[in-house]
């Protein structure tokens, strides 16, 4: 597709971005707090934010102004790329990297703050609710009020303080999500400290690599601990064209009944289904950040095309020609609405 | 494909096994010791060694003896695959795990071994050198030895004692590799101990997830190191359908371009071409352990159908069903001959 060809007016589809970040200011401000403190002993949240949340490089301070923003300049950059309806989420890492009790003060006050803005513009958002995984009861007790307040999904920005939802400490989280229907979106964060180091020493450890490595090994973790046996129709929702997982498949399957049929682990125990299984089950793919044909077909080819959605990553890739060529995917009229509006409306029951 | 149908004789091709992998019983030994000693602060390779090297499971006591032979039931196992040829190399970690004098004298001792299997047998086996990457200018001369000797290539079981051939302190073996026209084969390890406990934990340290996450960021370290930029000539090859790189292909690209040009990092600069180029023109990919129709296409497609070639990861996944499987796949005569035959026998100059 050539760059710079208008964005479709008359489309058949409604064009819904589903892994769209946020953040309030006040949220931005203790961000770059804590990094100045140098009190979190977290190597990735002081690359990401002493990046993110200091510096005046063109691209940060764009992210900065644009993440507070749920208001003017968001809508007339979804206008302007065409983008109709954002699914929003608090942005990484959330309010995960605080300790217990702010993290539970600020996922409420976040949660509120995100429900007043959707309220302003119904037609235009919805939203996922934020917890503080470092207290599950009261994470749980706060997804029933988001539930309430008509939020559609739950955030979670992989581990919190170096620990995976895998754990079954976490589970009550798991155990009220299924019960409300809510789909857990499980963004990346960066590696936890006691697995960054060989990336963060040469500038791998965001986006480019680290964040899909953490993700999909949480997801993984959260597959194999057995979470979709004991809650099978608990759902969540997994971006960048599903963090490598969907090409793993065939791997995850034969290493997994390998390792477990050699008793090689203890923590890896025999599971209902394969691995491949509950990725097309229970797990719903984004394409954020990879608005690439290729794997969008190869993850709806081999999860499903009813499982595979839209998602720009705004404002980390506020690229309007990606919607372009998106739209300009060669795969059949009724594929392209399902991948732009139908799985969305479905999952988040828009 | 049904399964159990007859592995084909009237093939069109040569069938070349490209990551095959083989140890004297004096290394395996030499693991086993190692792992008992406690003295190795490597996890990692305790997971793997503790359990390949001492376990009587089915599973890792055939793989040890198949490890070791490199006549009958090698043989007879590649004649019932119907598997021609075979690369051969030392297993992971090779001699990465030692000190740096016994690496060096490991790494010669093995080489004579393969090189007598090679004399025994030469038109089914071609050889890698293994080297000492703990002392550079060493492995460099034993490359020019192993040249002369008829090797084809050079295996590197990824990190060594947690150091990466990123590092400039490695760059010799790549002047030498490229001016001796020996490709390398950068093999799976398990990550170092600086990056293994979250997946360790959960048993997913090794093939299910660990060795494609540090041969991935490993082969990305040398990619963004500018390596190819100052030997643009040498050649690399990656397994496992190339660790997930080829699927990462678009991120890869746009957080490269993001974060060079943000600044974010000073040990990321800019390079000559985009990672993915790189990926075409500077690397090989074999199916090993991802004997997966869809996964096979998608990389020829994306990498080039000259850079993919087959291999069985021997005795690791010595599964015949998979060679049916790969004999069937829907794509041409000629690209078939270039997946089994015609890559490998270029790139190994076979």
């Amino acid at each position: 597709m050539a760059e710079n060809t208008p964005i479709a007016k008359n489309k058949k589809y409604r064009r819904i971005a589903t892994e769209e970040a946020w953040a309030p200011q006040e949220l931005l401000d203790m961000y770059a707090d804590l990094f100045n403190s140098k009190t979190l002993d977290d190597p990735g949240f002081n690359s990401l934010w002493g990046f993110y949340g200091t510096s005046m490089e063109p691209r940060p301070a764009t992210v900065r102004r644009k993440l507070a923003d749920l208001d003017e300049e968001r809508l007339a950059d979804m206008d302007a790329a065409g983008i109709d309806f954002a699914v929003l989420a608090l942005t990484s890492p959330g309010v995960q990297v605080f300790d217990r009790d702010t993290a539970v003060a600020v996922s409420r006050d976040s949660n509120d703050i995100l429900k007043a803005a959707i309220d302003r513009h119904p037609d235009r958002y919805a939203g996922l609710c934020a917890i503080a995984s470092q207290a599950p009861e009261l994470a749980a007790q706060e997804l029933e009020r988001c539930k309430e307040l008509g939020f559609r999904g739950i955030i979670n920005n992989s581990h919190t303080h170096g620990e995976y939802l895998s754990d079954k400490k976490f589970w009550p989280i798991f155990e009220a999500a299924e019960a409300l229907e809510l789909p857990i979106y499980l963004h990346p964060n960066t590696p936890p400290k006691n697995m960054i180091d060989p990336m963060l020493e040469v500038g791998l450890d965001g986006a480019i690599f680290g964040f899909g490595v953490e993700t999909g090994m949480h997801m993984l973790r959260i597959i194999t601990a057995g979470v979709f046996d004991q809650f099978p129709k608990l759902q969540f929702i997994i971006g960048h064209m599903g963090e490598a997982l969907p090409y793993w498949m065939y791997r995850l399957d034969f290493m997994h009944n390998a390792q477990v049929s050699s008793k090689r682990y203890e923590t890896l125990q025999p599971l209902k289904k394969k691995v491949s299984d509950y990725l097309k089950e229970n797990v719903y793919i984004t394409c954020s950040g990879m608005a690439w044909e290729p794997a969008v077909k190869f993850a709806q080819q081999q999860i499903g095309v009813d499982r595979v959605m839209y998602a720009m990553d705004y404002p980390y890739q506020y690229v309007k020609q990606e919607v372009v060529d998106m739209d300009a995917m060669d795969i059949s009229d009724a594929d392209k609405k399902l991948f732009f509006e139908g799985v969305a409306t479905k999952v988040f029951k828009l």
